[in-house]
């Protein structure tokens, strides 16, 4: 049986990285975790399965506005995650991208043992999970017996594109994603495929109506090709993956031979193993107190859309306020012998050391922020 | 005895604006308030005491930087309001500034009365208390028999320098406002004053060093002069103020003539009338729940610094945090027959409308903000 986080693991011979927390999202509210926990001093390092930094606003919608962001009226996606990872910037984060937490455990001595899907280990006084609707993992192709070749002919990732120099790709999907891994294949290059087909159920796609045209001049030119059909088997020939079967819109099958298959057809969320870890959960939710937006485990605390509590609505604007009180949640268990002060950027000459803005002003008076 | 929240009065004989809200402070929180409750389709009216919008940062340090704001890493206290301004504009806020609320009464209707200090009245579903500290009151002079004078010789904000047009006019302060007022009284011009004496107890300024070496400029030029020295007494003849006394830092006393005083000595947060209206109070702060930041009387919401719950810190990030969850605890009141949606600013076309920003994309993936 597993582990659960009252038990007791030790950690893997190899060290474990100590440090004073561990953020888990790599998301808009784990960002400004990072920042409260900052002005606190307290330093974090931040785990998230997507590859990059900010979250779902990053990963689902980029360029897409956002209104509701307080002082902000206006900002994408990728704009909101670039300026919250510059206002944590003076606090160094250190970031592990692309892997999922696998284990929590606490220590005899109060601290949690966390690890993650790629083996690294953290020792860490708290732990903060910020993991959104949970860690986005890309939406797997249902096809009996497929999955034997994922990780070999079958990827849910594109990667660097020369791994697929000369290759017979086939692509599927229909997003912007999908149609730009197409596109970066079969353009003209050292690198280029040696053909690329891109299959989506039928001849209509949800990526930007720019990017389809240009797809569509790319097949015109005879650099790619696209066929609308459904995935309805495969061949396969000693262990190798040689084809799949397409079924076409007017019911005619069509066997598409290939080397490797690309299956972007996009993420969905996966709570994963944060259900085993013996936090209190009402709804797959992290149920929190509003207090300090601990869960039921002393020194893990949950922000953002993950936790629950009377009147909890899924707002940006809302996990910001929660990974604040968090942090100071926090500090009394990373710094047991330090009062806990509130002080105000604005005023704070520590905090203006803290952030590497220069001189406090030694202004006194009651400003804040 | 003054009526209570709990006893009904009736509105003045002048009609009363009818409202879904009113916003008691035009200070961040107050702002972004009149958004979260625009975005359910609840307008408002806003009270403040200042003659401005923007509140405390706007009042007391308009340039100075802030840093924990989320999503942007620096901005000032005038930037911020203007920013929570131009994201609140969309819901045509009305503002009533230069007053204070000073009566609040229950309606037989559940409504509630709100009666200003220049009389104005509403006649709203639901009230928020975003007051911050209280309202900004200007620190009084404190010399017994002076504020006979208060509102015609004494006077407590500069308003218009015409109306110093050739007087004598002593003033008070060592503030960037009280420099600034006597900077613009004894310029050049037709309204120019025929005296400026500046007054502060020694000569050291809290105003920002260039202004104070403007200040010596225009007094080495003989336009003002300054005198370091402490108000301890005053001639009134006829009824008129004629001259104050002061007890300069050696100990000798000196009589200025002066026919008008003007004191800007900062501002003082006043609770006032609040403390009166028979709400729950713990440590002159409006006791709410988390839920929805109601205080004891329903219909009436308290956010920002001027609440007090477990774990509450006075911090923007949380008040911006508990309007929002103030709104919607707002909308089954103001919207009784209507369920309360959770819409998102990046894809909701409804709200895309009620923000004016275009026709939304119809996109109905998991987007939010």
């Amino acid at each position: 049986m597993e582990p659960r986080p009252g038990d007791v693991v030790a950690p893997a011979a190899t060290a474990a990285i100590a440090t004073d927390a561990v953020v888990i999202g790599a998301g808009p509210v784990g960002l400004f975790q990072v920042f409260e926990l900052g002005l606190l001093d307290i330093r974090a390092h931040v785990i998230d399965a997507l590859p990059h930094i900010g979250g779902q606003p990053v990963e689902l919608y980029p360029d897409k506005p956002i209104y509701d962001i307080p002082g902000l009226p206006f900002c994408t996606g990728q704009g909101l995650a670039d300026a919250l990872l510059r206002q944590s910037a003076p606090f160094a984060p250190q970031f592990h991208l692309g892997q999922t937490v696998n284990q929590v455990h606490a220590q005899e001595d109060g601290q949690w043992l966390v690890g993650t899907s790629t083996g690294t280990q953290f020792l860490s006084k708290t732990v903060f999970i910020a993991a959104g609707v949970g860690a986005f993992e890309p939406r797997r192709i249902k096809l009996a017996g497929i999955e034997a070749h994922e990780g070999t002919q079958l990827r849910y990732h594109l990667g660097a594109p020369s791994a697929f120099a000369g290759q017979d790709v086939l692509i599927q999907g229909d997003s912007d994603t999908a149609i730009e891994a197409a596109l970066s294949l079969s353009a003209t290059g050292p690198h280029r495929a040696n053909s690329v087909t891109l299959v989506h159920r039928r001849d209509s796609f949800k990526a930007e109506p720019e990017r389809v045209a240009l797809m569509r001049e790319r097949c015109a030119a005879g650099a790619m090709r696209f066929i609308a059909g459904q995935i309805t088997g495969h061949d396969t020939q000693d262990g190798r993956l040689r084809a799949v079967h397409l079924t076409r819109p007017d019911g005619n099958e069509q066997a598409v031979p290939l080397d490797t298959m690309l299956v972007l057809q996009g993420l969905s969320p996966q709570l994963g193993p944060l259900t085993d870890w013996g936090l209190a959960m009402e709804r797959k939710q992290l149920v929190v107190n509003t207090e300090t937006f601990s869960t039921s485990a002393p020194g893990i605390f949950a922000v953002g859309d993950i936790n629950t509590y009377p009147g909890k609505r899924k707002l940006l604007v809302c996990g910001f306020h929660e990974c604040t009180l968090a942090a100071y949640g926090a500090a009394p268990i990373v710094h047991p012998t330090r009062p806990v002060l509130l002080q105000y950027t604005t005023t704070s000459t520590h905090l203006h050391q803290v952030l590497g803005v220069g001189h406090g002003t030694g202004d006194k008076s009651r400003d804040k922020s």
